[in-house]
């Protein structure tokens, strides 16, 4: 390998250039460090305590953190939100227990489940039929699904998702409690909300174990995050022990002391900080609302929804979806065979980087995501802000949302509308015996494989789901529009891993 | 908190201290990067490919890793060599099935076959009794398990050692084929082997899976470790489904970029940069021969013994053991009630930390362990020479090897002489109904706790195990001692948690 092609070679170059990131992590780029951080990334020695036995300093430290967040405990994570994730589920269900999650959820919650063997009932969340995106879980069937499952120990939530869509967690919590039982919040994508004056922050509304990413919106390294515990249902002894598992037994002091770091400039700067980004916010979307082709849904558009309880207006939704509406005659626009160069998520993105060099953080099926952070610059708004009104103009010029296609798949969100069988052991179904089946002749077959789209990493398909036959359409559809299909062996999606037929 | 409180802020006035790092991480806080790492700190954006499903440049750079160390498949880690030896155990042993491992191995191995339920056989190292230290693993012991537990699917051991003693591995390695199952090695001390043209490494003698932590000896940042396979008993498939579970679904680009630039830097130096240690410990051995009451064990006088096939030299052991074997009369000795000023592991890395501003490695029970690598200045030489030519002086001039204790339990090495019965689930054992019992009561209780001391990780006890009066008695010296006795709920180990007596 020559020196140009390493990675940190490729990362500086990277760096010096003008892309701008309207993604992760938080921090923009723009923190710094008065100090070479070799020299600060040391060991367990004496002094500076050890992560998994914390006695002195770390101790201290997440002492003081559980108080800032007004939490029994806090614990620092250098595995990310992966590890809190695995480590909730683990301490709260025992082993071939039973687990209540939204089908919403992270893969490492899935991941937690096969590890443990557990039984899973999963709620779906609404649709917000608007844009077609997921939108929060209705307390309701909730509670249906408890009185159903009377033997679940636990109740697994993502608020806020990927695109914002807050829960009503108070109302959730109260519930899951009726039955003894701990509520956990997959918080990843609001480690801000504790910071904001406005939005709620799950550990406040009274869930039990609360995981947040700190990188994903706050100034921390990558890989960095933070879980909460406030309960009287929950074992933090066995809790312990699991992130002890699942960390390393050599924990970076840079992510130690960056994650301390962060929470320490967080309250700092106060809730001021975070008011000031939302104020921002609420002019630029009003600036965008006279977009002809784009729209971008804001608090206002949205709350008060049956699906929608809150919504964090700090990820910008940029959607084509009404491009479609502004068109008069959508018949036999369905014969249309699909062309790569229609205005989907993809296009807006591939548009985004190299016509206006902005990264966004997600491509969807009909949207890109931008996520705005504290820490963003005036520029950040300006420059976004020039190139959608200018991308607007060209499309409504160009007439191209006439060329919008509308295909079946298109209605199906970005996880799966199959139902999964309650009870299926899915760490079974990972084991089962599978063939490989050229994915178009997958219909009606039980998947033996995760299948996702990454970002944001939320399964399409789990283990022992079968592959209905809208299912099959939309993974043709992402795979023909190039969407990064993950999690089958094949990483070209030209088979797929199903159980054998008996 | 107050700024000058902050983990950072200690950290930085370390770093300008005159203390020097006898310890990991092996480069020894003298890299440094010509860019702010915040900038360089990003998400698995477009043209930097995702590391759980590498196509891009993370691909050509694994496989490029693969072509220095001549492996099938490297994988870069991002949480330590604990998560390579979770995915390696989960990988190659199927649920509730069965694993021989050596006793000595890290806590982490141990999660392992927690996680999946394993049943285990333990091999016992030898015992070097020169230093009463952990020797290496027998290649015929393997035989012999093997030959008893036939349904074993997979071997697991430590080598070289944490003070730096290599097994055979190549005679195992061999053996093990013979059952057409794969042996794993815990290298993660002996990540600079391919690197020398003196030591072994286990890839090269044949093991299947090697997991070797690089920031313990390389320069690379802490928690960085590569996974290398070299297998026809190795389900990849496998293995890279769980590297994904144990593993942040954000890994940090830093870490990243660290693991492929010190791999890079490695092979740019070549065997000449680690070959010129080698020669400067040769050197610094023979001058400190002719201390009086310390000594430092050497390849030359270990290897060939019994116990041990090869011996890494980068790992200075001072022993203050023949202290004791200058003392003319032992007699009545044992009941002298132990003085905390006697000459133990403890006193001595107090001493060289207080006197002399050195930070060992490890306090063991009557040794430190100073870690040199091919990043230490010629000054860090000059120092610990110095200081212990110095400290050698003081000894023997008070006459303090005159007061030195031989207590049973100090025969005893960091790892139980209990024997677990084979066929023990000790995931199982971690949830058996349970009492806390004084630690003096604990003889012959099962313990349903890990206890160990850390560093190194090795359980001296595992859950399931049997305290026996040896086990107990080296615990409560450990304690009187105030060596870092780690595992047990009670932070100070008052109490143990022991299986209810039925």
């Amino acid at each position: 390998m020559d020196k140009q092609h390493l990675l940190f070679e490729r990362l500086k170059k990277y760096a010096h250039s003008d892309y701008y990131p309207y993604h992760m992590p938080g921090h923009k780029r723009r923190t710094g460090w008065d100090i070479n951080p070799w020299q600060i990334d040391i060991t367990e020695i004496d002094g500076f305590d050890n992560l998994h036995h914390p006695e002195g300093i770390l101790r201290e430290s997440m002492d003081w953190a559980s108080s800032v967040y007004d939490s029994d405990q806090t614990y620092y994570l250098v595995n990310g939100s992966t590890c809190g994730i695995l480590s909730a589920i683990s301490a709260t269900v025992p082993f071939g227990g039973k687990l209540i999650m939204s089908r919403n959820c992270h893969k490492s919650a899935y991941h937690g489940v096969i590890l443990n063997h557990l039984k899973i009932s999963t709620i779906y969340p609404q649709i917000v039929e608007k844009l077609w995106i997921q939108g929060g879980i209705n307390p309701e069937i909730v509670d249906k699904s408890l009185n159903i499952h009377t033997d679940a120990q636990a109740v697994f939530i993502v608020s806020p998702t990927y695109d914002g869509i807050v829960s009503d967690v108070r109302t959730i919590a109260e519930i899951v409690h009726r039955r003894k039982i701990p509520l956990i919040v997959d918080e990843a994508h609001g480690a801000h909300f504790p910071f904001t004056s406005s939005l709620p922050s799950a550990l406040d509304c009274g869930a039990d174990i609360v995981i947040q990413s700190l990188h994903k919106t706050l100034p921390s390294l990558t890989q960095t995050a933070v879980l909460h515990v406030k309960s009287r249902y929950v074992d933090t002894e066995r809790l312990e022990r699991y992130l002890q598992i699942y960390q390393s037994s050599s924990p970076s002091y840079l992510l130690i002391g960056s994650i301390e770091n962060c929470i320490y400039q967080a309250q700092k700067d106060g809730a001021e900080k975070w008011d000031l980004l939302y104020k921002k916010l609420n002019s630029f979307h009003q600036e965008l609302s006279i977009l002809n082709c784009l729209t971008i849904p804001t608090q206002d558009s949205l709350a008060g929804k049956d699906a929608v309880f809150h919504y964090d207006e700090s990820k910008i939704l940029i959607s084509a979806r009404n491009c479609f509406r502004k068109e008069s005659n959508t018949e036999n626009k369905q014969d249309i065979p699909h062309d790569k160069k229609s205005v989907d998520g993809m296009w807006l993105a591939a548009q985004l980087r190299n016509d206006y060099h902005l990264e966004m953080e997600m491509a969807a099926a009909d949207y890109v995501l931008a996520i705005m952070t504290a820490y963003d610059t005036n520029e950040a708004f300006q420059r976004l802000r020039d190139s959608l009104f200018d991308l607007d103009r060209k499309l409504y010029r160009d007439n191209i949302c006439e060329q919008w296609l509308l295909s079946q798949s298109r209605q199906i969100p970005t996880f799966s509308n199959a139902t999964l069988q309650t009870g299926t052991d899915i760490a079974d179904a990972l084991n089962r015996k599978s063939e490989w089946i050229p994915l178009e002749n997958c219909a009606n077959r039980i998947s033996s494989e995760f299948i996702y789209i990454y970002p944001p990493g939320i399964p399409v398909v789990l283990p022992g789901e079968t592959i209905t036959e809208p299912v099959l359409l939309q993974l043709l559809n992402y795979k023909h529009r190039g969407f990064p299909i993950q999690g089958p062996a094949d990483i070209n999606v030209n088979v797929l891993k199903v159980q054998k037929e008996t």
